[in-house]
């Protein structure tokens, strides 16, 4: 039996349905057999794809995609993604186009969905605008399949929001499941999500929000370490601190990198701002307070300076588990003496982890494609088992 | 029998043979055949896709599309009803690449078409201008298709240009159609197409050129209601009075939108610029008079704010037949208290007639893809009888 | 027997093993049987779609293509022939994107191509840095695949370096074969390469270079002429001189465009830039002196002003073998009194040789789908023979 065969008869046993027609926002808002089918999915995607199997299930149809920040890992994600279903990506880049926030979220939502059956949105800039906006766009077309303007409503992938990172969380954790051999041995391990010193400014907190919200699920012992005054948003705290009890996890906040990484099997160091600074930025934008937004950034940058010693350097790695925890990152990092004078992480750890670090990156790909299987195809078990034993191929001849 | 063969039955008694390998320009150029042939394959292309059925009638190929102007509906429809047959999109962006106007158009057009089989152009800014150079290019592809360089010859989707707006059009004209239950309850009724305030300033005139030449011809009572000087082009209102006798049509133009209100069954209150001053306007740009342009738009923008109280407001509404008639708009609509100060519309008449207002918008995807079909597709009927009964699914499982 | 089947057949004779699965850089490093490969698919390619069959290899997958330089062009081209074998196109557009160069191209490199089948870069700006860039990219995917994080190693399609522009010099030899009737009677064909004077500044020496390169394998008498100080490299003149015993050919350089027409029968008058000028630019550009490029870009104009008579002018014409040699241009051409006052070409000579022009363009397409074809195709003759008895059509009905 091949492997998507077996990943098929898994998702069998799982609750997955109310993934179908569904937008997902948040890893916390889905149950536990639902992140297990993406994960099953993703798998299925992979395998179907490395023997050259066609995963076609549109004939037609578009995956519109809105990044309301530049981005090109997750754009080619995204677009991989779609592709590998038979979606076709249209850009709506507001830089080019009509669009506006506010009321006419709506419409534009309604005018680029006719033909859509999937959104993809990165909207991760201000803390409180980015769930929003999706939120927004999302009530839209569902309100308008309700009134009979879109044929289909088509379905969220969050690629990015203020609060979670849906897809790069569980591209990191699906990765960490095939780094330890599988979920059953999760549990226990050491994960030290942890501040790391960055010489740019404003980076989202929607990174180390979405490992400590999915992480804890898996019977971890997950540690967020960061200097005083860089706070993650406190309802993601909670979602973490809830989960300890119900997954068997411990969730723990610290000051210090080296508390954190000591005895760790897997760390995470990434700069973020603070959310109290980040709120404060959303207001000034807001009320174009372009001095004030000058001026938080000159502190903030202040404020990150006082912390270089946050990095992932070689000394700092010894203290790890064996000094050989798997050293996890989203991707571009900033590398001492390579792309900036210092960072997040020595440019010889850096380059150790090179291979696993784009192994981490290449399941973010699967993860879209699952969650879009998922949402859109009523019965994805059978359709996996008919993709697998039928005659179409990805590359003919 | 399925909707979409009852309108490939349709498709069997009207002559529409002039409609392949063809371009179109003008709603006005095409028989009364030709545009019900266009109404009935969209309607035909929608209930396939309403019942999964594939439309994928190309296997490659591309749709080129060239948008002089900003736009994000057009953008999408046309995308859309490219994906919908099997084309794909690729967009020729003057700003990114080497072309230019005049003498490079012949070369442009035939670099890009060598696999082009759709070209979908956009030039609406230049009184004069527009037009002739969808003519250009179309010329120098039919040439070049002549000349053996082109495999196969382009045809042309207007997607609007200084004359006519066909896809716009065609799509308000088939939403009317639905609305009031078919083309033989439209005798009669009256249209109100009319001038409105709008803070901006130089907004094209081929909606309002494209729905008299329009919908003059289904026996419809059309008043065209603008302040003084707000002409239209003369060549068109000459079409829409050659219209009346042969349709049982009328056309009026007056002074007063309370007159054009009274009783209306449909309004269609939209902003645009007057001819002669869009005459002005391309010489100053051709002659790149930068203070010549600065003072023209100083001065429309004074002369538009003489009419604000030309606005489609409650009390307007009110006037119209029953208070109630079909509020048509091609948006984005400025709106008063939203999007501007005053506007076009009042918030509480635009808010009414939102889902009316989004379904019009729904059929321009359709009524592109149908022009692609019918200009594509040697016998139409036939393929849409095949689409109908084959096996093949836009989704699968 | 189908011209695509004869094709397949002659394939069967040819090596064309060792583009399976690798690059496309430069000519020169191609077999004498790999280059006709090329050309025997390209061509076969070319028929299947006159004839209305589907020659969609692929089901689904990525070309990527990265415009290091504005390019309309080559764009379609590649847009093309990825759309023509059913790979979708994803542009890495590095102005909206996080790449940079060094360090981080072996990062984009890998992030870009999780499904990548095939790289398409364009990088001709700057001398000693175009090539560099293609293989550093390369190197990094194919490192990638070896690591297990690609599951397929993407193929490189050079569109453009600073050494060579094969895509172009394929294009234009196969049009010169066709011209003439086929390989064998290229024999002793003069072809004058000849330096041309352009108001423009910096132009890429990647065409004279790969036409120099290639031409001069088909037992032609290849002249290079340019005015003193627009040397081309030379490695690459190195290269046509070790042609010449090889193939019969010859190969002479002189500073006389009346020397190189005299009885050609082939011209191909093209400005570019001095390589050691170039060289000097590269240097300017990496130090950030601006005040040096612009002195440096100064100078070049005034020097290139003191060529204008190196034109393509009608008497310079009637030098060439019964004043009917053979034009060709890469385009967009600078044509005295339209696109310049003074430029490469009198405009009555470019307009004799319109259509011919457009033909040599329209082979591009082709040729980039014959390269990913055969890097792509583990056996493409047999592939080529399935798509010609297939029943698989591009346009259906």
């Amino acid at each position: 039996m091949s492997k998507a065969a077996e990943l098929a008869k898994l998702l069998d046993t799982l609750h997955h349905e109310n993934l179908f027609r569904n937008d997902f926002y948040w890893t916390w808002e889905k149950t536990d057999d639902e992140i297990a089918s993406v994960f099953a999915v993703a798998d299925a995607l992979r395998d179907l794809r490395e023997r050259n199997k066609s995963t076609r299930v549109f004939d037609s149809g578009l995956g519109i995609s809105i990044f309301r920040d530049n981005s090109t890992r997750t754009r080619f994600s995204f677009a991989s993604a779609c592709n590998l279903l038979g979606l076709e990506v249209q850009d709506l880049d507001e830089k080019v186009s009509q669009i506006a926030h506010g009321e006419t979220v709506r419409e534009t939502a309604n005018m680029v969905s006719f033909m859509a059956d999937v959104i993809g949105i990165r909207d991760d800039m201000f803390i409180g605008e980015g769930h929003k906006y999706q939120k927004t766009f999302m009530d839209a077309v569902a309100e308008g399949h309700r009134d009979g303007i879109l044929e289909q409503r088509p379905t969220l992938v969050n690629l990015q929001c203020d609060v979670d990172h849906p897809t790069q969380c569980m591209a990191d954790m699906l990765h960490v499941i095939h780094h330890f051999g599988g979920v059953e041995n999760l549990k226990g391990k050491k994960v030290a999500m942890t501040w790391a010193y960055s010489p740019s400014y404003g980076k989202p907190l929607s990174v180390p929000q979405g490992v400590i919200g999915l992480f804890t699920r898996f019977g971890m012992d997950v540690t967020l370490a960061h200097p005083e005054g860089y706070d993650v948003m406190p309802e993601v705290e909670q979602v973490a601190r809830d989960n300890c009890a119900k997954y068997g996890s411990s969730f723990h906040k610290c000051a210090s990198m080296e508390e954190a990484f000591a005895d760790a099997d897997i760390v995470y160091p990434k700069s973020w701002a603070p959310f109290a600074a980040m709120e404060e930025r959303t207001k000034l934008y807001t009320a174009g307070d372009k001095a004030g937004i000058d001026a938080l950034e000159k502190r903030l940058l202040a404020q990150n300076a006082q912390h270089k010693d946050w990095a992932c350097t070689e000394e700092m790695m010894k203290k790890t588990r064996d000094g050989k925890a798997l050293y996890l990152h989203c991707l571009p990092a900033d590398i001492s003496g390579v792309s900036c004078e210092s960072g997040e992480v020595d440019a010889s750890v850096f380059d150790r982890y090179l291979v696993p670090l784009y192994k981490q990156a290449s399941y973010k790909p699967y993860i879209i494609a699952a969650m879009i299987f998922l949402a859109q195809i009523k019965d994805p078990a059978a359709a996996l088992r008919l993709l697998d034993q039928g005659r179409g191929v990805r590359k003919a001849f």
